[in-house]
């Protein structure tokens, strides 16, 4: 095998050959002499982008990555086990109340999670605001958690699916992200890694999402819904709008305070109908149809249950008060009217700067920086009243924050936000 | 600038702006921190081959990659500067009796050149087989050369277009050699740092050259072309036929004999025709229109002359003997009739493979190693009289020399030659 017939079959448009895909991707994850140096990998990336992978070449490649690690197996735990995993957005919330909603219905959930980059919050980052929480678990606690509380979320351990950090760490400086194939392997495999049973995507669409159209959103769905399937992972996937943030809090500790308050079967429309619809999808492909529904485990304080089970499983204290930032300033609204656009990516980015986010993976997150909405689209607003609150405890912050939300809302502007809930994709 | 950035622009189908194009050159050059990283130009380099460059964007890249080193600058010399480039062919002698025959009729030639790597043969390679004769000058060197005998040849210094070194180095293990504009500006960034003030390319079309038809090499052609022109040099290319061994000799002193003959007004007839084609054509370049022409030159000594002289001034011995091999197989032809194909490439791997090329950089060639035909395509030739010499110094070389011949030639085929001028392209 030669890394430059693997580069210069995609190059020229065929199809790569299961053996070209096995060796490509082990002898990329080896490195070192006799392997696939970073640049010709760069190179193989870049014409996937141009060219695209049928089915079988994607499922094999996220079969390559899978096998360049250890995978999880909780095939034998009392319950069966399901996932969600979300491609990213501003104010998303779901997984907190989520994984405790699904458990309290009946279901494992095995939720390994990430840390934020750019303007997407890290779920780990959120959950790590609660003092004591920690994200780090052993398999045999992840195990025993499973088995006895019904959901863990926790960080990806270095041993699984290495080829796809190695492999990120590399699209990410050479402009090569945004493919399709290599987007679907490389989620794919993390999610196979950690050995669920079914699993639900949860697929953003919108300015705060990556993907910015339905139809490429669909796409990625579909693929990803495939690779599943060839894996014998029942696999489907919900389209979900990410025009506007989800919710009134977008931030870590912000958000945490806003999912207790789902879970107390209160909180915002939106991350209610959410909740509910991606757990009743969960629960469906795990083959628990016919379970406690998610809307009465949120009404009848069994999630909060399950929720005060998990926090506590991890070390965290689900009473202890959550950090506040020390600074906040208000945006006031410029009119008086409807507010018809309330730009998702515009708040991403503000909550940011703000402190919320990480600019590079070594850095750390403000815990109780982010930005409260007090009207979501479609709300009326009025003139200097404040339409957003700003926290951060680095006042300097204030204005380049402001910077990201100008020309971020519309007042009595057009009207074209995308429903919710877009579409669903799987059998 | 960022090199993401510059990635995207040119993935997405963008045009590079000047700022770009200098900027990602220069910090690729320059390496290091802040620099681009090979895995960074290895994709740049994949969607270049995938969305081409236009004009502005070739030329640019030229002048940036010619920028990274020094310029040899001729213009001062009493006699015009002209030279030739071939993009490489088997039996391609041609550098060796053009030389001194445009100089003998007035013209001054600073030509540039390399060792082979692959099938097709290395004019510095060839020339070292004349004993004493060297191929490293220093500038002052060259330009007494030029002055007093009007050519040399000789190998390009480091200091000429360094980013093409390193860039050439990368294109080669990523997949990214075969993009017209990469081929077209890395050529023209050494010839430009020549200092030559007109250039005539030779553009090899068919199965021994690197452009296997006619259409890819007069993309190829017209684009240097117009980098020459944006460049102030007069630039024009000639498409010759590479689908059959030039002359009757591949391999380097078995060449240098052949060029001896030619330079003695004798010579195969398609060696003789292309020298005087591309001499003519440079002395037009050069504007000697009116001077002497070139197949005088060849006939009454005065190219023989120079050609001494030429020799002479690198420290070679015109009238030394020429290094033979020590060992010799005939190949036998299998059938009575006419010999319809005899196949460039497989005459070029069989030099190759008996010691005439070398597989790696640093590897020395054999300069006895190589083929002699016995006839040429388009002569009668007799089952089991010889139709080809192998030369060789280690007869184990001989078996995979015989095979990659298998299949190379035709007896009472179907004819489909090319004509050995194409065409020609530019004003």
């Amino acid at each position: 095998m030669d890394a430059i017939d693997v580069i210069t079959t995609k190059r020229d448009g065929g199809e790569l050959s299961p053996a070209q895909i096995d060796w490509v991707v082990d002898a990329y994850t080896r490195g070192g002499a006799g392997g696939v140096a970073d640049e010709q990998m760069a190179a193989l990336c870049m014409a996937v982008l141009w060219h695209g992978m049928t089915r079988a070449e994607v499922s094999r490649w996220t079969e390559a990555m899978l096998r360049s690690g250890e995978r999880l197996d909780f095939s034998d735990l009392p319950r069966p086990t399901t996932d969600k995993h979300s491609t990213g957005g501003v104010g998303d919330t779901i997984t907190l109340p989520l994984t405790p909603t699904v458990a309290a219905c009946g279901a494992a959930v095995p939720q390994l999670s990430g840390r934020g980059l750019g303007h997407t919050g890290g779920t780990l980052d959120k959950l790590e605001s609660i003092p004591g929480w920690r994200a780090d678990l052993r398999p045999d606690e992840m195990r025993r958690h499973l088995t006895e509380v019904g959901g863990v979320v926790c960080a990806a351990g270095s041993g699984l699916a290495p080829a796809d950090r190695k492999l990120y760490a590399l699209r990410d400086v050479t402009g090569t992200v945004e493919s399709i194939p290599l987007i679907a392997s490389s989620i794919m495999s993390k999610k196979l890694a950690e050995g669920t049973g079914s699993l639900v995507l949860d697929v953003k669409v919108g300015s705060g999402a990556f993907m910015k159209d339905t139809e490429t959103a669909r796409e990625l769905a579909r693929t990803m819904v495939d690779i599943g399937a060839d894996h014998g992972v029942r696999t489907t996937a919900l389209l979900t709008a990410m025009d506007t943030p989800l919710g009134y809090e977008v931030g870590n500790a912000l958000e945490v305070a806003e999912a207790v308050r789902v879970l107390s079967g209160g909180g915002p429309d939106d991350l209610v109908e959410l909740t509910v619809a991606l757990a009743r999808e969960m629960l469906r492909a795990a083959g628990l149809s016919g379970a406690k529904d998610p809307a009465d485990a949120l009404r009848d304080g069994s999630a909060m249950d399950a929720w005060r089970r998990m926090v506590r499983a991890q070390g965290g204290d689900p009473d202890a008060p959550l950090p506040a930032a020390r600074e906040h300033r208000g945006i006031l609204a410029s009119a008086t009217g409807r507010l018809t656009r309330l730009d998702a990516y515009a708040v991403g980015l503000a909550a940011w700067r703000l402190g919320a986010g990480r600019a590079r993976k070594e850095d750390p997150v403000s815990h109780g920086a982010g930005v409260t909405l007090h009207a979501r689209q479609g709300d009326q607003v009025r003139a200097g009243r404040p339409l957003l609150t700003l926290h951060t405890d680095e006042p300097e912050r204030f204005e380049s924050a402001a910077e990201a939300l100008e020309g971020g809302y519309d007042i009595d502007g057009p009207e074209d936000a995308l429903p919710l809930l877009i579409e669903r994709v799987g059998a």
